[in-house]
C-alpha cells in the first residue's frame, strides 16, 4: 500500500477482466474496434453530449497536449494556475504540441484560479498587439493540484470570462472522477454545460492501467485531433486494448464508485491526521492532502513516512489509513 | 482469424499471464517499477550491449519518431527508403519531432536500399552549403514494408557508407523477430555490430497488447530521449504494463517463437499461393506477402479476399492458411 | 560585371533614391510608416486587388516560408516541382515556418509541374487516411528555376487542379516581373485571377537591395501573417526602408522595365551562344540560361566562365554579353 | 522629431553613405561579400576576440531568437527579466526558434536580475527530473527594458552562477552601445570577460537602417547558427547592405559617438524633469526614461506629450530636449 501516487496503484479487477475478454479473436486496429462503438455511445450518454467526438490515448501528458494543441495557436497564451501540471510536470510537452504557445502563469490561493486572478493574467496580454502573444486559451485542472475541486459554478464563471475574449476552455480531468464525486455535480454541469470545450477525462488514476479520453464537445475539430493524434504517435494500433479499459471504467459507474473510495479515504485520513494535531495546507475536498507535519513530529520519525502530499486512491482501505496514522502517531 | 493486418491479431497467453501478474500490489510510476529493471538486463544480455540504454513506449511510431529525433537535427536529411513507414504512414510524425527534418526518399527494388541507390540519395545533398539541408541519420526498416529482409551484412554496408559521412543509423525494427528469424543472425549481428546505432525493437505485432523498445546502443543520448519521450506525452504513469509486456516478449526466446510461427505460415501461404497460379511481388522471406492476383481469378470471386498484402502473425495456424486457400481457389 | 547571379547586382539608382530620401526625419516604426500606405494601395492598384492584404520582408525564403505558413497545415504535404527553391534550396525553411509539413516533389520537364504529373503526386496522398499527410497547398515558382515560364493559362490550370481538392495555391514570385514581361499577361491575370491565393513578389533580385512583397489575395490570414511575421523576426522596427524600396520599385513601371532589360539582354546571349554552337538545357524564356558547353571547349578554355547557369540581371548590358561572348569563343 | 522610439529615428549619414558606397558594382551573395570579411575583423578587434564567430541580420528578434536557439534545447528553461524583450515582446519568438524552450520569468527591481533572484528561479527547475524542463540558459538585457545598465561586475556575477549549472549566457544587447557608454567598460570586459557566449550587438535602433550582429565567443556552435539562420529566412542575398551598414557603424567609433549623444540628451532630459517636478521610476542611466507624471499635470495638457517611456537617439539635439521640456512644462 502507498499514499505516495495514484499511479503507484494496479488496475482494477474489472477494468482487468476487460481487457481479458478483449483479446479474443481478431479486431480492426487503429481505433476502428467495436469496442470504441460502445465507448463513444457510453461517453456521449454519460455526458449528455450525443454529437461529441472521443478519442482515447494513453497517457494524461498526450491528452492534455492534444488537446491544447487544437485549442490555441502557436502564437496564443494558454492561461493556467501556475501550479499547474501542464505547466510544472509535463517537461514542456504543451509546447511541443502547440509549437510553441505560452503559457502564462494565473495566481490562486489553494491552487484555484479566480475570476480576479484570471483577470489581471489576460490584462498582461496586449491583446490587437502583434509584438505580443495573443489572448489563446484557459485550462482548468479539476481535481486541481492542491487537491481543491472547482464547482461547476466556479468553472462557469471561468470559462464565461475566457469565452468574452473568445478562447476555448479547457479542462485536465486527470482526477474528473474525483471531482465529479466531491462536487454532486453531473457531468455535462462540470463540463460542456459550464462552458468547457474540451476535457481531458482520466481513467489511469482511479483503476485502469492506461487511458484517458479527450471528449471535444464541439467537433469541428475532430479531424484534425485525430490528425495531431497520428503525428504525436498516440494511435494505438491495438486499439482494443484502451477501448476496453474505458468501457468498463464507465460501465456501472465504476468509475464513480472507484472515485468515492479514494475522496471517502482522504476524508477519513484528514479526519485522522487532525487528531494527532497535523493541519492540511488546502480544505481536503478530494483524494489529495498536502499535510503540514509540526516539526517536532520530524525529529521523532523517519521523514520517509511524512510525505509532503499523501495521495488515496481507488483501492486504498480503512486499514491502509489506520496502518499509516498509527504508523505517524508513534 | 485476419491475414489482413498483424495489428489486428490479440496478445498471446504468456503476454497476458504477465499483464495479469504485473498487475498485483503496489509499484514505482514512470519506470521506476522493479519490472523495468528486469526489462533492462535481458534486453542488454539478448542485445549483447551491456551498456545500452533501454526506454519502452506504446506504439512503433513514437519508437521511431523518438528515436529519430536524438539522431537528426532540424536541419538535416533522414534517408530512407521511399515506401518507408516513416515517410507514408506516420502522418509526419518523424518531422514533428525532430523539428522539421526532411525525410529523403531513397530507390530501391522489394522494398531495399543498396549501396548505390543509397550513394546516388546522399549526393542529392550538398553537404556543406548552407542553402541545403545538411547529411543527417540513415534508417533501414527491418522486415521492409516489401516482406524482404536486409541481411546483417547488407545492414552493416549501408550503416558504414552513413557512418562514413558522420551519419548515425536507426532500424525500424517493428518485425524485428521476424528478421532475426529470416536470417539466423544474432540480435547483436543485426544491429550494433552491423552498425545500428538505435533500434525501435517491435513488440505490438508480435504478440504483445503495445509495447515497442527503444534500444540506444550509445548511451550519450539517454538522458536526451528520456526528457523528449516525456515532452512527447509517451512516458507511462503506470510503467509496469509496458515493462511486463516486454519482459513476458523476451523470456524463454517468445518473441522468435511467435516470429517463427508467422513465418512459417507465411512461406506455406507462399506455397500454396504459388501452387494456385498466384506468384508474388516480391521474394517471401518473412511474414508478409504481395500476390499478384490474376485479373481472371478477380472476376471470379469476391475482391474482399484478394487483398493487395497478406499478413501472418504470432496466431496464424496451418488450419488458417488451408482455409484462405480454399477460399480463393473456390 | 557577373552572370553569375542577379544577387550579386547591385540595386537601381532610382531605389537607392528612395533610401536616400526615406531617411528624412522620423517616421513610426514596424509597418506603421506613412510609406507603406503608398506602397499597400500601389501594389492593390497594380494588381487589380483592392482588398488584398500587403506585408513586406527582406529575403525571399521568409516570403515563401511565411506565405507557405499561412496556407498550410503542419500535417499537410505542399505540392512543388522537384527543383523548386523552396525544396533544395531553403534548408528546411518551409518545414521551419510550417511546423513540419511535408514537401512533396512532383516532376516535370523544363522545371515546370503539368496538369498530369501534379496529378501523379496528388494520388501519392491518401487523403481521409490518418497514417498520411493530408492534401495541404500548391505552390509554383514563375520564373521556374530551369528559366522557363508559366503561362497565365498553365497557372490557372495548376491552381484549378489544387483548388478541386481544396487546396490552396501559392506563387514563389522571386522573379515575377521576368515573368510577367515573358508572358506579356497582366499581374492580375498571372495570379489571382489564374487562382494564386498567395504571391511572394520579388524585389531583391531585380534592383532593390532586399525587400520582397507577400501579397495576399484573401486577406482572411493577414492578421495571422502578422504574428507570424513577428513570430519570425521578420518585422522590421525600421520598415521605412522596406517601404521606400518597393515604392520605388513599382513607380513608372520601373519593376517591368528592369526585367525586360534582363530578359532582353538573356534572349541576345542564348542567340550569341547558338551562334558559337552551344545549346541550351530549357528554351530561353526569361532570364536563366544552362549551356550545355560542348566538352571540346571545356578543354580549351578555363572552366570559370562556363558556369552552369547565366543569370542576366537588370544593369546587364549589350557591352557585358558581347565580352562575355567573347570571353568564351575564344 | 519624437521621443517615442529609437526606431523612428532615420540613419545617420556615415551609414547611408556606406549604403550608397556598398552598391558598386558585383558583390558575391549571401554573405560572401568582402565588406563581411571587414566587419568580421573589425569586430573581432573591437572585442578582443580573434576567434569569434561573427554574423548579421536585420532585426532584433531575429538576433535574439537565433542566440538563443544555439544556446538553448528544446526541453530547456530560458531565465529572463520578467519585463525583458524575449518576454513581452517578441510574439513568442524564442519559443519559436528553440522549438518550445520556456522561458521562466526572473524578478528584480529596476529591470535587473540579481543574484538572489537568479537564485529563487534557479529553484523553481527540478533539475534531472525528467517531469520539468532544464535548466537551459541565461539571457540579459544591456540597456535593461527599464532603461537601467548593468555594470561588468553585475554580468559576471549572473553568468558565473548561470555557468555553474552549465548554463551559458545571452546578452540582448539591442541598445549595447548605450550600456558602454553608461559604464565604460570595454566590450571585452562586458561581454566574454563576463561570461557572456553570446552577444545580440544592435545597430538598428543607434544609427543604422536594420542591422544586429551575433557575436559568437566560443565558435563551436557557428555552423549550427549559419543552418539556423539561414533556414530562418534571415541570410540576406545581397548581404553587402548589412555589412556596409555595420562597418560604418564600428568605424571610428561611430557607434560609440552615437550612443553617447543619446546617453547625454536622456541626462539632460532627466535634469530637466526633475527642475519641473517630474521624478522618473527608474534611475537614469542611458538614453530611456520612464517618468512619472504628476496626476494634476495630466488635466492640464494633452497627454500625447506624455508618454509612459521617453527615447532618445543618436540624433537628439538638446534644442529637441528644450522644446518638449518646454511644451510639457506650459
Amino acid at each position: 500500500m502507498s499514499l505516495h501516487s495514484d499511479n503507484c496503484s494496479g488496475a482494477s479487477p474489472a477494468v482487468m477482466a476487460a481487457i481479458i475478454r478483449a483479446n479474443e479473436g481478431s479486431q480492426q486496429s487503429y481505433g476502428d474496434d467495436t469496442i470504441m462503438d460502445e465507448v463513444r455511445a457510453q461517453i456521449r450518454a454519460t455526458f449528455e453530449a450525443p454529437e461529441a467526438a472521443v478519442y482515447l490515448v494513453a497517457t494524461g501528458t498526450a491528452a492534455n497536449s492534444l488537446a491544447m494543441s487544437i485549442s490555441c495557436p502557436p502564437w496564443g497564451a494558454m492561461f493556467a494556475h501556475r501550479n499547474a501540471h501542464v505547466i510544472i510536470d509535463e517537461c514542456g510537452a504543451p509546447e511541443f504540441f502547440t509549437n510553441g504557445a505560452k503559457l502564462i502563469p494565473v495566481e490562486g490561493d489553494n491552487g484555484k484560479i479566480t475570476p480576479e486572478t484570471l483577470g489581471q493574467a489576460l490584462m498582461r496580454i496586449v491583446q490587437g498587439d502583434v509584438h505580443s502573444v495573443q489572448r489563446g486559451m484557459l485550462t482548468l485542472t479539476n481535481v486541481t493540484e492542491a487537491g481543491t475541486v472547482y464547482t461547476a459554478a466556479e468553472v462557469a464563471a471561468l470559462t464565461a470570462a475566457a469565452r468574452a475574449l473568445n478562447m476555448p476552455s479547457h479542462m485536465d480531468g486527470a482526477r474528473f472522477a474525483n471531482a465529479i464525486v466531491a462536487t454532486n455535480a453531473s457531468p455535462a454541469q462540470m463540463t460542456w454545460r459550464a462552458g468547457v470545450d474540451v476535457l481531458s477525462f482520466g481513467g489511469t488514476k482511479n483503476g485502469c492501467l492506461g487511458v484517458e479520453a479527450v471528449v471535444i464537445f464541439d467537433p469541428a475539430k475532430a479531424w484534425e485531433f485525430e490528425l495531431r493524434r497520428k503525428r504525436g504517435g498516440h494511435l494505438f494500433s491495438k486499439h482494443r486494448y484502451l477501448s476496453a479499459q474505458m468501457l468498463a471504467y464507465l460501465a456501472d459507474d465504476h468509475w464513480l464508485q472507484n472515485a468515492r473510495n479514494a475522496n471517502r479515504m482522504a476524508a477519513d485520513l484528514a479526519t485522522g491526521l487532525g487528531k494527532i494535531g497535523v493541519a492540511l495546507r488546502n480544505p481536503a475536498q478530494a483524494n489529495i492532502l498536502f499535510p503540514l507535519w509540526p516539526a517536532s513530529r520530524a525529529q521523532h520519525q523517519g521523514a520517509a513516512l511524512m510525505e509532503d502530499r499523501l495521495i488515496t486512491s481507488w483501492n486504498t482501505t480503512p486499514a491502509d489509513i489506520s496502518t499509516y496514522l498509527a504508523a505517524v502517531s508513534a
